[in-house]
């Protein structure tokens, strides 16, 4: 049976650096070689998430000459066919509009495109046709809706008809459809489709049933690596037309793979293992760290210890990502802090072989209090922004990344302190709930401890007066943890009658101006803090 | 010549309060008494800015009931056709979608639609066709398009076919050439057009444009008010099928409007008298911050004042909009502090009339260079986080809105300390240049001096190191706003030869990290540096 040799190629683009992307694409081209067909993921030219940018007139030129560069290296490879994913200009829309000032932003003129390139010309272009504005996602801001088609690619050992589409695009019906109507033979699908725990496995679902369903392979290529706090996991799969697994690309990580696909029915192929939901969770994290700082300049990181959970995961995450030697802690005890405490972060920096400094905030705090006398929850908030303000002051100094160790819980119910534990360039666990937290540091000490038990054992509390525990102010965190789940994922309030839930919604709802001004935080879940947008207004 | 008897309703909704917002309508419809067609803004029953709110199925009901309870009383003014702005459910569009985990966010199913209320029904609804995607605006996140129409209403003295849309429809040529092309005799536009400086103008001209063009009166009914940065100014319009303005609405206020419409040509009409730019400017930061602190439950504001323009413009601002008693100044001074700015702070207190707390930071500073030493640009952003931290601690201790007092020069350049004076929960002047500040602060001294003459003659200063100022970082304000309007506003650097040109947008590139978390910052100008939406990473 006739097959075709096609190369995933999984690259890891930096936002908006037109020149080192092309170099990252170039290289995967020299390790496609000998492909028919290489596919690279959506907008691998330009980044996924250049937002505003892909506005900017003088970027869409320099994009098209960067593909016109990548089409003169295709001539050093020409039996292959490349599909990069990149921007293109198009026709504006029918109907004259009055611009209210904003010019171009109202009138768009751009397309998200996969362009075919060939012996060192640009063969073809496909335009996505359904744009992802839902989420995290913006892509109407940015670009007009093209048409499915199906494009005739000359392989060596014959024309054949490829069907390809941009992300979205597989995940509906009707573009595979309409491709497959136009003689499509086989399915491509460049990609840029974040990682939550969970989503391999809606992805593998969708490949193979699309292949199963249309009885023809597919190709599809996702980004590996993260930009700005979006984690793209890699994962890029060849389908058979049975809809079995061929291949899957490594996870969190930059590859090409080469694989023989079949063109006909194939009994080949099988269920790729999938890691535990945890260890996805752990490698998205570690991935999503490191690139954060190295895309945007850093190496090192600082951190507030407190000898509790959330900052000694996000500890030895930081550590997992950066090296033990990269990453500082301070300990910034107060009057309310205990022994216990203490030991716990002293005992977390020894296992984990980080720096740790012990900053005493009591004087501050005083000078503080003599300066402009605060009680209650002013001097509870007051504490906390002492300490934001010496780790700030910590990462100027040493231009370390500042981690903010807020989790999800904390700020979807604004038990946290604007400018105090939220201060950070980062928060590594802003979008997991406590629970995970606990579940991540189990991960951890697996095979050996690195956070030590007593730092999981004992209750969790703020320490910000005397005897306080997070129970004082909000449910146990497993109750706390599904509420806040069912209502951030499905937006309804789960049990209504229940006055507890109730109280979560709203303590929810008043805390919108906190998370308006919190770090970016690393996204694992479907619908992350950030992917809420919300008025300020408590409603 | 027949005439019809309009209402235009200019109402100030409250984001998500369904239950007010009926309350301001229902009172509206009274004072809309006698009118044969009362019109109301755009969304006017949930307010504009609902956002992610519009996707709550729950919010979705409840907006449903309470259009039912408008059109309940309608029967009370018979002879009225009320048009009202909310959202109503319609059909997910063609092609079946797996989702990737996200719902109803991705298969939208739901519109931005004006409805018509007649004796007690509701009779018909058109949807909008246009939908807003660009700079602040994202209603493609939440709505499904419309087709145009035009609709027969039976007034008492015969049946008028009129052309209703929303908002941007009017602005596209397309939309109203549709609806008179169905016969419409009048068209008819429910908005919500936010304020930015000479917005009024860009309005009016198209208004009197479509009238002209398709020789029918045009009626323009525009909310006024302000839904967390975003400011509506009101101005709703009675255009003659001549093109004339008939009747305008009040500026930056609620207001009803009743006017006579002939519905054929007309030599009525006249101009509209414009109030200057800056008495513009400063009437929408006054409502902006009066509706921010009325609608989030705010009486009182707090603020540092520093000797400087910006903070004694923002003082001048909140005792105008929410009375100098309610406002409390903290004059915060380090060893860096000189005493013309003491002079300084304390002349304009003394003169805005608001109470003057002097908080000397020394002993703080000296305090945290003890726990742990810091110098330069570190030991710089720390004086300013100690104020930040400060000015919250009396914002928490109070209840007082602590307002940011950075403008748009320094944001835009990150000539600004994250938590430090970019901390507080809404910044009036984040929107408006340096040079915008110096304008606004002359006007606010007309007839009387309220900010002393030595506060806008000095050269501007942090004061975060002996003799440091803000020439000494930044291009003189003048040339510095200049290119900063054209990047922001037109995305190319002007003069790109220039090394300063160049430098001022690499700062603006490389602070995209501090504007993510900076406050909301009101809205006058045609793109404000929230509605740039960038990636992190320094490009």
């Amino acid at each position: 049976m006739a097959s075709i040799r096609a190369a995933l190629c999984q690259t890891n683009p930096v936002t908006g650096d037109l020149a080192g992307n092309v170099r990252g694409i170039v290289a995967a081209m020299r390790s496609a070689s000998g492909a028919d067909l290489a596919v690279f993921p959506e907008l691998s030219l330009t980044g996924y998430l250049c937002r505003d940018l892909f506005l900017e007139r003088s970027f869409q030129r320099k994009a098209a000459s960067a593909l016109r560069r990548l089409a003169e290296k295709s001539r050093c490879h020409p039996r292959t066919h490349f599909i990069v994913g990149t921007i293109m200009p198009c026709r504006a829309p029918e109907g004259r509009f009055l611009s209210g000032g904003w010019g171009d932003d109202a009138v768009k003129r751009l397309q998200n495109v996969a362009a075919v390139l060939h012996q060192g010309r640009i063969v073809d272009t496909v335009a996505k046709t359904h744009l992802a504005t839902y989420d995290i996602f913006d892509e109407d801001r940015y670009f007009l809706s093209g048409e499915p088609k199906a494009l005739s690619l000359p392989f060596p050992h014959g024309v054949r008809r490829a069907g390809i589409s941009v992300c979205e695009d597989i995940w509906w019906s009707d573009v595979p459809e309409a491709q497959v109507a136009q003689g499509a033979e086989l399915l491509v699908n460049l990609s840029a489709s974040p990682f939550h725990a969970g989503k391999d496995v809606l992805r593998q679902r969708l490949l193979c049933q699309r292949a199963r369903q249309h009885r023809v392979p597919v190709l599809y290529a996702n980004a590996a690596g993260a930009e700005d706090e979006v984690i793209f996991d890699g994962r890029s799969y060849a389908v058979s037309a049975s809809g079995k697994v061929l291949a899957q690309a490594r996870a969190f990580a930059e590859d090409v793979l080469l694989v023989d696909v079949p063109l006909g029915p194939s009994a080949r192929g099988s269920l790729p293992r999938r890691a535990p939901r945890i260890a996805d969770i752990r490698a998205a994290l570690v991935l999503g760290i490191r690139d954060y700082c190295r895309k945007n300049g850093f190496s090192r990181a600082v951190l507030g210890l407190s000898g509790g959970a959330d900052s000694a995961v996000t500890a030895a995450l930081a550590a997992e990502a950066l090296g033990a030697a990269q990453v500082e802690a301070l300990f910034m005890p107060s009057e309310h802090t205990s022994a216990l405490s203490e030991r716990c972060a002293r005992e977390t920096a020894r296992r984990l072989g980080i720096a740790l400094h012990v900053v005493d905030i009591r004087r501050l705090c005083d000078a503080a209090q003599d300066a402009l006398p605060a009680r209650g929850i002013a001097a509870e908030n007051l504490q906390a922004r002492v300490r934001g303000t010496l780790l700030m002051t910590r990462s100027n100094a040493t231009g370390a990344l500042a981690l903010a160790c807020g989790n999800k819980s904390e700020l979807a119910t604004g038990y946290c302190t604007l400018y105090g534990d939220l201060a950070g360039g980062l928060a590594p666990l802003g979008d997991l709930y406590k629970s995970g937290v606990y579940a991540l540091a189990r991960h951890l000490n697996i095979p050996k401890v690195v956070i030590p038990r007593e730092v999981l054992t004992r209750p969790p509390t703020a320490e910000l007066r005397q005897g306080q525990t997070d129970r004082d102010t909000l449910p146990p965190y497993p109750r706390l943890d599904a509420v806040l789940r069912a209502f951030v994922e499905g937006r309804e309030t789960p049990y209504p009658h229940r006055p507890e839930n109730r109280q979560v919604i709203k303590m929810l709802r008043r805390s919108e101006f906190k998370r308006r001004q919190m770090p970016p935080a690393l996204r694992v879940s479907v619908r992350s803090l950030a992917a809420r947008r919300y008025p300020l207004r408590a409603l």
